[in-house]
């Protein structure tokens, strides 16, 4: 492995003179697609280990979203044509045990009933069975694919050349980005008002130090009886957003940043953002997967990104999933490890047959004051630690502790790995 | 209307040498199909009703329903993939109501709420979600068939120039094989035997006095522990059937017949008829609307039939439909008004765009010791009634109780109608 | 085998006082479906004999054709959604060589592109691609299927109990509506008439010596410049069909028989039956396997019929295909071989597990003057021998010799096996 | 609308230590569906335009594409299964003409027709039919979506706050990229080696002055006829790869950089990569619309990307699509001015609601020894003048003018805008 440190040339994002941050709430059909792949590969982990003590292998990270039609309607709509979800992908699907007995996914049950579960969770609203139809074209893969996969060598060897970036810690923009959506789809502001539906698309827009959020918000019909109220229920929701952001004293606005929020903002007399479900999927709204947020929960297209849809892929051989999880836990260790650093960067390339411990390079970046030679002795022994740790991140994603789909990496989930590692 | 009326010149079913009947069960894939088709029409009709007062154009009658995958076992098996539902028609999906509103029929919550609910009361055992996927392809119809179908006359006009055959009684073997069926498939029987699946198959071959119902019945594999209980549970079943067609004296036999019953002939030591769900449609089934029993719950290759599927049909200008009902209801009122009569044909064969109460010909054949005087005149007056009851052979199929897909229909269903039509 | 003969008390059915006859013809929805499951079937039989010698095992006997959207105009309309076609069953799809090797089936090559061929033959004027889209799911079949059919014994053993039943000649008003779709779908006639489509239903009905065929044919729009012309196309097929009966004698109508003929009766003023493609396919009508024609090309609600659709099936030990078409040999037979035979049925009973040349029983039912003693040495000799022509009735699927979905049976046919048979 | 032009403080791309870069090519699967997308748009477009005079809302930027299944085979193997495509979208597919007509989009036959020939046009080997299906999902949008898409202003309205970067000129390493792949899907190339598949992966990876090209190329089974003819194509192919890239002095290579090419680096003994139409979605690999090349062309995740799929949406309002073409050509345009310039960065926001020619903002970022006086005059004009392009770059939609799919924006583009624009 070759790793490289260098002090970075460029301004911190902070800096910038402007900045544009993305998040795909919990209910956007991107999302969805997203967390449906996920959830696939991690109920395949899970019934791999548990009748082979392994993880076979598999690659679902297709997914398409065809949304449905509706009539919202002030005080309850109906939905009149499903929203449809088509999972594609490669998984073993029948292999023989040690008795020579043939075992089968059924992955029929899994898709049906498992990705219908899991709808279900992230849009309590959607009437299943009834608004959704899941379908799947999940085949064998091909031969040479899974001939490569399982070597039968201790560390797992890298499927591909890929590479993945990560960074830390979040600009001021972002981590208001994400908190907003996370404030507004939290379970304890739904209790208070249920009418906020959980397709929420937060964008940030910092230009020098004024930030602005825009908002799209879908609200749910049924707990709307009037226009009326859903003007004075936009109102409530923003002034609830804005005092939350305040007193998390997320960010020290609005001494330093001047935030302004905007709700919904194609709303026009009549014309207001109501759906039956929570979700413009079911109407209007189609989705795929690795099309929304990176595995760090934003989309930031002022960083470097990489295009690697992480959801759905295999956490064994997938370097494609697993590099993208291992840079952001690097970035965050060392931002943590020394508060010198203003901003980090990781970028991992893996090499295609190599075992995944042993990529072709590792570059870091940073931004502080700190000499290179202690940047280089830190970044060292960090890329080594998590390097050892691919057990340990592999059972994060079979785990769900990785928020790969939703709602995303965060300098917490170091906290999570250091217990597993002991 | 052509009423003719003659005594029949061959001899009485019961009387032929050889007779063979068939009866599909409840879980049996082409019965599943006609239900399902039969149930969305339901659906429909009680949906137009109640938002314009009557029931629009539709014409839902072909389903298909591909086979799942599964790997039964002795004591539980699974479900690897999912049974595939198709249903395909026409039906009014959009209208504009007196306010000029727009109404949309909410035929994906229809299909896939309303379908999988009736599949999970046919199939208790099927694990929904998990083991179905219901799919559809209801299109709007053409807007001549629309324009024909609702011509504002009081009495709706044939869809078709069609032929409907009906008779009266059923012969020993028929009573035999519908009364074998629906034993096997009674709530009591199955509190008792939980182990009996719902996809039950009876054929009834008769050589001169001889019976023998060779019944193919689908066993839950998680209610049988061995191979040896199931050749028990086999013993058993057979004889409560042979009981029950004893004790309720459905026919004197084995006074008069010799009846021998055969259940799964196909076992042979380890290979034995178990399912996970209670349907072969779990595994290498497949089915279809049409293909099974017809509306009097049975196959009778030795009598005239009609090919025509009344499941799914609009109960409205459907003759495909009504004239099987209603030749059926001729028929049975027929033997239960003059007690001599020993076998009645009735085909009735409609008249494109004329009222459905001006039938082409209707054309009775009896078999007894009637003069033909008496016997016109009992026709004319039992066609005229039956005729005249459009309005409520049109509720009873809303309300589901001419049996359509299953049971089928019976001379009891008499009582119902004559009931409604006071 | 149990042969039975015995002299029918039936009145023959040209005696019968009315008499209703069907044929759907070359393009309705429900022919298109029994045609592309037995193209399928026979797609399957020739590669498996190219591959194996022998006809592995399959069931391919559903299919559902969900008609598509169009908008007919006079002088050439447009198609806006293709007709959908599914088909379903279960096939073998990939099996060991002699040298170990792992043989495929290239199912989608077949269905894709064999079956899309076949529509083409069958609609020339159908634009594909299009105005078609078919889509399969073909499934291995359950192993106990499977092993039951290759039991490696010489004769094939029966797949199922079930019935057959033809019967011979047709009666003239069979005759009839078989002559005037084959007239109306004759090459000839097509070049001299390109305006008729291929979607054409004959209905006969016959009371007395009074025969009305009514007649629904497609014309194709790009073919009638106006209205006018329109009507007065009808009036040239009419008058052309009438002297086609005429002239060829079919029967010595109008001596004996009244006919008269109508089309497309639902014409009314500019609401004229004209399609882009020549088949209510296109909008509106949908099909299925085993709906329409029998195997003789007829729908006879008088006559005993099989609701088994032999389209699809395997030819090698699916009784309800092979027993259908040696029923009908037997009969063709019969009344060629003496000439006193007015009417003959021909009943088959199969034995689930024996040799397809074992029946159950075989019934010979006769009217005619003939003896007993003399029929019985007749039928004996007759079924025998079509029995132990097993292997060339095999041949005749996989040749499509037997019209198994179209254009139906044929007394001719006994010539064509004769020749084979030598 | 705000320009900020600014120098920037990073190192130009060509100096920093490491770059990765990445293009799909014609044939892969990500490639293909972003294809069919956009080619299904421009369909939409033409048609509307024929029947409108403009182009009706449509947003078709969804596909996915599942695998088939093949055995590819040394001298030639088979399809088993085929590739699966499907478009998911919104369009207008009905409308009322000046003369209250019904118009209706012959949706069907755009995609089983359209997308079937361009299919075919990208994979000459792909047997169509018999390799791909086509299917679709295409609903008519929401209202609200209509409606604010068409407010009868002159200049469209941007269709939601969006982002859009592009920079130019290439580095070195893309340059070589990009040539590699077009160069090996070159006409010229495929007829002297008809065994190079369409489906083409070339990744770039840049330490210092050392580039390596990884290359994974689809070879077509019926054009090599041993392992070792394999081999011997592979060299063949390097060389003259290498040969091209030296000759067309693309670079000053091997003087500056030291250039590597590496071709299907898998491979081991007989394990080689042929497939039977020269894509590896015939067996393994799936696909989805915006996971591939950014419109340029490239996959840069050194550089800010947009996540934004270009492929399938409409070119009238839809910024995500627009933006990304006119920031494109900003950069190139400015490159192009003034030949000082190292390396321009062009971002835009869009302003949902705003004409699309009033963006939120534009920024640019210069390297290279130009004053910022002059700078932003320069960017000022030339923004000017691509804002007041708007019409010409939809007709470049529309005509496929822009490689927004395959091959992806070059700065050769401009001149061809600028004959446009004469």
């Amino acid at each position: 492995m070759h790793l490289r440190v260098n002090l970075g040339r460029n301004v911190v994002v902070d800096d910038m003179p402007m900045e544009i941050v993305e998040r795909k709430g919990k209910g956007h059909p991107d999302t969805l697609c997203d967390g449906a792949a996920e959830e696939l590969s991690r109920m395949l982990c899970l019934f791999y280990r548990e009748h082979t003590g392994r993880i076979l292998h598999h690659n679902v990270d297709k997914c398409v979203l065809a949304g449905g039609r509706s009539s919202p309607q002030l005080g309850g709509g109906a939905i009149e044509e499903p929203i449809y979800v088509l999972l594609v992908g490669r998984a073993t699907l029948e292999w023989r045990g040690s008795q020579n007995e043939i075992w089968r996914v059924p992955i029929g049950k899994m898709v049906l009933q498992g990705i219908q579960n899991w709808f279900q969770r992230q849009l309590p609203n959607l009437p299943i069975p009834g608004a959704l139809m899941v379908d799947y074209r999940i085949k064998r893969g091909s031969e040479d694919l899974i001939a490569n996969y399982d070597m039968g060598c201790d560390v797992p060897r890298a499927n591909d050349t890929s590479l993945a970036v990560a960074f830390a810690p979040l600009s001021v923009t972002e981590q208001l980005v994400k908190e907003a959506e996370m404030f507004l789809n939290s379970p304890a502001l739904r209790v208070e008002l249920p009418a906020i539906g959980e397709d929420i698309k937060v964008m940030g827009v910092r230009t020098g130090r004024r930030i602005r959020l825009t908002i799209a918000a879908a609200f749910i019909d049924r707990y709307v009886r009037s226009v009326r109220e859903y003007y004075e229920l936009k109102e409530v929701v923003k002034e609830k957003l804005k005092q939350h952001l305040c007193e998390n004293c997320l960010i020290k606005f609005p001494v330093e940043y001047e935030v302004e929020i905007e709700l919904n903002t194609a709303d026009e007399g009549d014309t207001i953002y109501i759906t039956v479900t929570g979700t413009s999927a079911e109407c209007g709204d189609d989705g795929q997967v690795g099309r929304g947020n990176r595995i760090n929960g934003l989309i930031t297209p002022y960083r470097p990104m990489s295009l690697e849809a992480a959801a759905g892929k295999n956490p064994v051989s997938h370097v494609g999933k697993i590099y993208q999880v291992m840079a952001q836990l690097i970035a965050n260790r060392l931002v943590e490890a020394q508060p010198q650093l203003r901003q980090v960067y990781c970028y991992m390339v893996s090499q295609i047959g190599h075992p995944i411990t042993d990529p072709q390079a590792v570059n870091i970046e940073y931004y502080g004051d700190v000499s290179e030679t202690e940047m280089r002795q830190l970044a060292s022994s960090v890329v080594e630690q998590v390097l050892s740790q691919w057990r340990e991140i592999q059972d994060g994603f079979v785990e769900g502790l990785w928020g790969v789909s939703y709602p995303g990496m965060a300098v917490a989930c170091q906290a999570e790995l250091a217990k597993k590692a002991v």
